[in-house]
This record gives structure tokens, C-alpha cells and sequence, in this order.
């Protein structure tokens, strides 16, 4: 991969330094910001400095090893309640975003798992461990755990990438909704894994962003690190997505997924269900990348998805110079909207590449009986 | 109609003094300009604080008799190129508007007809005729004009209104794209009448209107002059119109239409012919007012209608404070798009409700042998 995109990194982790891109300072400027108390972390997340799941739950796992790296308690004990305490602080940043808590909680575990084992192995021997030494290895043990995070994420991304690429050929026109690109992962993306991956083995892509309102995703961070990384990109409004396909521009749609039915309906930013009728009509097949972890198998169908609404301001006076719609004006503002799965050719996963029927076959990536 | 609806009106001519809506300052502020030059309604129409083609016509139409009710030239020939070449510079403000074009002609043309007629009777009374009374009466005949082409307007509008009002019924939830409203007409607007006629009778409509990206028409305007009027309406993002059919809200679509071909393939707003298709898919009938004006037979289908390429920066930079895209974006940025005939459920004009087969009825709609 090019420098330039090795270069384009949400999340790094250097000299035992946590580095985060502010995304909130896109495209304009790019510059990184320092995580070294746990209110800096909170701050980040909750103001969408870091955004996407993968790059939530990465930088979480970093931040809380941060944050609690130079306290020196008197025992593991007193340590590992500060450790929980922080944990929980950090995850009221976003309450809703699973990432997040996953990644948290998956910290807090290694934790009590290594005291866990530190207790066993001085009960074996008769003797009781070093508080010193133990609140030393767990510290150790949590900053290799948020490495492990970060390690796994990748290598998922880039397996979505080369399934992805299965499906895409050198040349083609592809159009694409909201960022589920590298800067939303630890490195590479979801729906745009193929695309760099594709790049990187010169297959001269030519991407179309919808610029993806009310928030702006697709002009300000897709088209921003499809850019940055080199790749031929063109903005468009989502209005216009019918006439790029209309006039032959498109040969394949990829989108993100932020949960995925047992039957196959996927939940994504609003505007994603309409692209994917649009795709349809004019016979373009309509990929959405979706991890395993945001298959949720115990909900049944799309319509047993809530949609989570916001506040109308998004719509007619954020960005702006001025207000765009005369005052007191309704809106309706939902973030997200449910593909229906008849619309979605292929579900991409870090599994493999899963096609209809949905009801049977995503069980069939968890190995359940069907 | 209620006194709400009444007072939105873009262009008025009230004791000889042409007074035009500042659409460029709503929805924030309600200005009325004079014009009182022929410099000032250039610039009116070249801003676009009149647009919509009916309503720039109906401006164009009084504003010439304006710019030219106070010369006193010495004779009848003098103040007819003077009339010629004001025309000529107005109809350079907005060259492509064909409405502003046919209402400058119509208005010379009444000019010459009337000259021609005073020669023929002073030569049939073998005198000549008083140049002061040509002129001052010469000056008469544009202003009745003027007001002609505005009743004319009027007239189309509520035709369709009412026409269009067989098809839609009390209750019902109607989503719009752009603005086709009273403003950008002399009244009524052309796809918004049967809504202000509907509301005038206690329909009771539920109305959502597209923004409208990138120029924001539909928050700008449409929800405004809605608002303004006392009907209920929501404002929502281009890319809500699928979950709004989804959630079972739209009733019926009703647009405009810029240029209609014989086939009726119509051009509109660009972002129409998606709304059509979601429509198409929900089950939703797609409604297209189309005043006969507008009907090109000479354009055979939608492939023969060049389409207006516009700035990159009304995407990423227009309206807001800072550029939303990073530096050197590809954009695409396309004015208009074209609406496939198989997806418009009727064409309502101001002679009626014309059906499919399109390539059959929009010739008969003209008196065509077919």
C-alpha cells in the first residue's frame, strides 16, 4: 500500500502514546491529538473526534490501558477497581455504541482473568504474589490485549477486503454511502477494504461519494481519505445517485452495515435503503460489508430494529451560515434506515462472502443448525 | 383561500409600481424590492430573487412596461427600439429560462401589433397618426399586457390545481421535491396548486418536502411558502424519502417538470427521477404538472434534453462556513435530471390529466393527428 494511505490512520499507537485524528477537524486540517487522561478520551469520543465502531473500540482499549498506565496503587486489588470505575466513566461517552462496551469490557476481563490466575498460582505455591510485580503484569496485560484489539480489527478489515475484492473488477464505477472507510476501523475500513486493497494491485477504481447529509460523511471524511490515499474520487449529493447510474457510471455499490437482522435487513445511515432500490432498478449489484459481530441473530427482522432519531437542527442549521428553513419548521431525522434484504446481492464478511438465502445462511457462518 | 396564502406572492404590480419577493433572503426575512430600472430587474433575475420560469415571465412582462412607461421619445419608431433593445438586455439575465424569453416576445410583439395597427388605420383615414398618442396608448397596450400574461398564469395554475386535485384525497400524505410552489409562479405554483386548493377546501394534506440538495429549494422555499400558507409539513433530507414511503406516510408524489419530451420522458430538479423510482417500488403514484408550455414535441425522448452542468462549489462551499469537502474534490454536479416516462403514474397540465401511452396522448393533448 502506498505511503500515503499507510499514513491515514485514526487510531495510533506509538512510544506508548495514544494519538487519535481528529475527525471533527476534516477535511480541512489533520491533526492528531493526544489522549493522556481519561477525560481527554471521554471528550474524544463523545464529541466524534474518533467515530466509526472499530476505530471506538480500539482507541478505547488503548485509553483506559493510558489512563490507568501511571497509577501506583498499594494493591491490585484497590488497582482493578480503579481500572472497573474508569471502564465504566469511559462507556457512558456513548452508551449505544457496542464497540465501545465490547472493547471496555473485554479489557476489564484480561484483567481479572491475569489477578485471577496470579491468585492461583500463589495458592499452588503456597505463598502470596507481589503487589508490586502483579499491578506491574497487568498493566502489561492490558496494553497487549488493546494491541490484540487493534491486531484483530485489522486483520477482520483486511479479510473483508480480499472477499470484497472477489466481487469487484479492475476498472469498475463504484458508489458508495456515509464513511465506512479506514479512518471508521483500525485500518482499512469495511466497505472500502476492497477498494484499497484493489488500488494497492492497480485495479483503477473510480469511486462515487454521496456526500451523505445531514452530517456530511461521504464529503467530508470518504472523499477526504479515498483522496488522501490516491484513488480517483468524484462527490456527488445523494440526489444524484440515480443519474450516475443512469448514465453507466456505476458497476457496483458497497456500503457499511451497523446491525444486520437474522433475515438479512441491514440497518446503515439513512439514505442506504434508498440507494439499494436505486441499485436494483438499474441492475447494480448492492454489497454491504458487515463484520460478524454486527449480526445480531436474536433479532429476527429489520422491522424489530429501533431507529435511532435526531434532532431536527442537523437538517436546516448545522454547517451553516445561517438557518436554511423558516423557523419552528417540523423535520424528520432519523440516522439510520433498514435495507430490506432482497435489495442486498451479496453480505461481505470477515468469514466470507455470504449470498440468499439470508435467513439460512448467516446462521450458517455462526455454525448453527439452520 | 386563507389570507396567509394570499399575501406569498413573488411578484406584484400595485399602482404602476412592480414590487418582486427577495427570494434570495427567505426563508429568513420577507423583502419586497422595487424595480424601478431596467439594471434593476437584471440583476433581480440574474440573483435569483425571482425565479421559478412562470414567475420570472410574469416579472419580465411588467418589468419591461416599467422600464419604459417614463421615456418620451420624440416618435413611435424611437420608442420601439428602445422597447427591442430593453427587452434584448433583460432576456440576456437568464438566457436559458425559456419563459423569461416567450414573455419578452409576446410583450414586443403586442408593441408592433399595435404600431401596425395605427399605420393601417391612419393610412385607411389617409391622415397620420399623433406620435404622442401612439406612444402614451402604445405604452397602454404593454402594461395590459403584462397584466394578461399574469391572469394567464394564474389561470394555467389553478387549472392544474384543480386538476390535479381529482387525483389526490383528503388526509393524504404527499412528498415534493424542489419547489413548484406559489413563489416560483404568479400563483398557485404548478405541482403545489391542487395542494393550496386542497387546503382551501379542508383536505387536510400532510406534506413532506425534500431539501432539495444542493440548493436547498425545498427547505428554502417549499417549506417556507407551506408553512406560511398553514400546511402541515416536514422537512427531511433528499435521502429520507425511502424510509417516509416506508413507513407507509406518502400517498401520492407531485413534482414539476422543466421541459417534457414527446415520449414523456420528463427533466426536472435533479434528484427527481430517484424519488421516482422509490416511488415506483413503495407502490406510490408519481404525479409530473407539466404546463403545456413546458411540452417540447419536437424533443423525441429524454436521451435529446442536454443537461445543465453547474459549479462544484454549490456542493461543498455555497451556504456554508466552512468547505464541508477536502481541497481539489472531483465533483459532479448536474442541475437537472431526466425522469423515465414508464414512471410517471400522470401528467397533469392545464388542459387536464393526460395517461399513458405518453408518445399517443401528450400529441393529442395539442390537437396532433397521431
Amino acid at each position: 500500500m502506498n505511503r500515503n494511505f499507510d499514513e491515514i490512520v485514526p487510531v495510533r499507537f506509538v512510544e506508548d502514546r495514544l494519538l487519535l485524528l481528529d475527525q471533527t477537524r476534516l477535511p480541512g486540517e489533520e491533526v492528531y491529538i493526544e489522549i493522556q487522561t481519561k477525560e481527554d478520551l471521554w471528550d474524544a469520543i463523545y464529541k466524534l473526534k474518533v467515530r466509526g465502531a472499530p476505530a471506538i473500540g480500539v482507541a478505547a482499549a488503548y485509553g483506559l490501558y493510558v489512563c490507568v498506565r501511571d497509577l501506583e496503587p498499594d494493591s491490585a486489588e484497590e488497582f482493578a477497581a480503579e481500572v472497573r470505575q474508569t471502564a465504566d466513566y469511559l462507556n457512558s461517552s456513548r452508551p449505544t455504541a457496542v464497540n465501545l462496551s465490547w472493547a471496555l469490557k473485554r479489557m476489564v476481563k484480561t484483567m481479572e482473568d491475569y489477578l485471577t490466575g496470579c491468585e492461583d498460582a500463589a495458592a499452588q505455591s503456597g505463598g502470596t504474589a507481589d503487589e508490586e510485580r502483579k499491578i506491574h503484569w497487568v498493566k502489561e496485560a492490558l496494553r497487549m490485549e488493546a494491541g490484540k484489539i487493534h491486531d484483530e480489527d485489522v486483520a477482520a478489515c483486511r479479510a473483508m477486503g480480499e472477499y470484497g475484492l472477489t466481487l469487484l473488477k479492475p476498472g469498475m464505477g463504484i458508489l458508495t454511502h456515509c464513511n465506512a472507510g479506514t479512518i471508521a476501523t483500525a485500518k482499512y475500513g469495511t466497505c472500502l477494504a476492497p477498494v484499497y486493497l484493489g488500488h494497492e494491485r492497480g485495479y483503477n477504481f473510480h469511486l462515487y461519494a454521496d456526500e451523505t447529509r445531514p452530517l456530511l460523511q461521504g464529503a467530508r471524511l470518504t472523499s477526504w481519505e479515498l483522496q488522501r490515499a490516491g484513488i480517483d474520487v468524484t462527490l456527488i449529493c445523494d440526489n444524484m445517485a440515480s443519474i450516475v447510474m443512469k448514465n453507466g457510471w456505476i458497476d457496483a455499490v458497497v456500503v457499511g452495515c451497523d446491525r444486520m437482522a437474522a433475515n438479512g435487513d441491514g440497518a446503515n445511515k439513512i439514505g442506504t435503503s434508498g440507494v439499494a432500490i436505486l441499485a436494483k432498478e438499474y441492475g447494480i449489484p448492492f454489497y454491504m460489508f458487515v463484520p460478524t459481530s454486527t449480526i445480531d441473530l436474536s433479532t429476527a427482522t429489520g422491522d424489530d430494529i429501533v431507529i435511532e432519531q435526531r434532532e431536527g437542527e442537523e437538517i436546516y442549521k448545522m454547517w451553516y451560515e445561517k438557518d436554511m428553513a423558516p423557523a419552528g419548521v417540523k423535520t424528520y431525522n432519523p440516522a439510520f434506515d433498514v435495507t430490506d434484504h432482497k435489495y442486498i446481492t451479496a453480505v461481505v464478511t470477515e468469514k466470507g462472502v455470504v449470498r440468499p438465502p439470508y435467513d439460512v445462511n448467516l446462521r450458517k457462518l455462526f455454525g448453527k443448525e439452520v
